[in-house]
């Protein structure tokens, strides 16, 4: 019998969209359920270590976004055909997991003239250099994160890739085409599609 | 034929000390290269992202510590007996993560101001709140992080709580006996007790 899911997250994007494409795409059902902002912290308190995402899994709550996500990429298919290629899934992920944490401190500076900093060094240094990687990545797998097929990864990147677009403008990928084509291939795919045709409408 | 590894990084323990303690645990040859400071820059250019700990096996980098010692876990049968356990075991390591994060955050915090005010959440809030949760997680999987058996979340844990006295003083544990018990007994097996002996001894 296939597990009963119910995946806990604010009405948003965030940590938990990556684990919402991977079930659109593996056509498994799900509740997705939505915390309204003023019962968080109903739920705060019901949940392993106080943050979402959560997934219940035949009624047992499981933390952590890429744990959640891994664990379902591979019950699905999706995280390389071998070890090695599950491996580099993982590098690539906890890479952008570097990546976007260092565009959530620059978001978090309450500082104007330290935010002003970090802006530069990002737009500058950090943000090229990581991009420059992960096109060359792309470039040495067919279009692909890892391996020439489609893996969790791919979703990964997809979904900050919409929400780098959103922060530095459509044009902000133009020098990054394997990165563009990437997201394009991953929001082209027909369940996915379906389901963002579906999803409710958030910021982030 | 068994692979050729070389561990890159620091000569500290950081974010490579708990692969090491897989390759010791499991008996595992490996060149454990540290870099000498005045030669950063001339290794930084030569990581896959700028970055270390990086695995070479044979010959190809790999980036990211807990990608690394995930992968090298499955291979020697030290991460579950099975994919919920392995599950459990990410879920354990990043939530770790997320408590080191809140530390470094303190750490490199400038403002003395607000370096104050992140200390106090951190000892009041954060910090009970987390050793607490993972106090119980021991408690229900019999003395170890996942299934009553030794896996590479251990490992994770004991580095980080030798850390943790280090800097919060040996007595910081004595309210999580279960913790410090799951140190000890890490730091109490015979091959990590080889390895402690013969590393060099850093600060951090």
């Amino acid at each position: 019998m296939a597990p009963a899911y119910k995946l806990i997250y604010f009405n948003a994007r965030g940590k938990a969209e990556h684990i919402r494409f991977i079930f659109a795409y593996a056509g498994v059902d799900y509740v997705d359920e939505r915390i309204p902002k003023e019962k968080w912290s109903h739920y705060k308190s019901r949940m392993p270590y106080g943050m979402v995402p959560v997934l219940e899994i035949n009624g047992k709550q499981v933390a952590q976004s890429n744990a959640i996500a891994r664990y379902l990429a591979r019950q699905y298919g999706l995280a390389g055909k071998d070890e090695w290629e599950s491996l580099q899934c993982d590098v690539l992920v906890d890479t952008l997991s570097d990546l976007k944490q260092a565009l959530f401190q620059y978001r978090m500076e309450p500082d104007p003239l330290r935010k002003d900093e970090r802006k530069q060094t990002l737009l500058k240094e950090t943000i090229p250099f990581f991009l420059d990687k992960f096109e060359k990545v792309l470039e040495e797998n067919g279009g692909f994160s890892v391996g020439g097929a489609l893996t969790w990864t791919d979703f990964v990147f997809a979904v900050s890739l919409e929400n780098f677009e959103l922060i530095f403008g459509k044009e902000s990928l133009d020098h990054y085409p394997k990165l563009k084509a990437l997201k394009d291939k991953v929001f082209s795919l027909p369940r996915i599609q379906e389901w963002i045709k579906k999803r409710p409408v958030t910021e982030f």
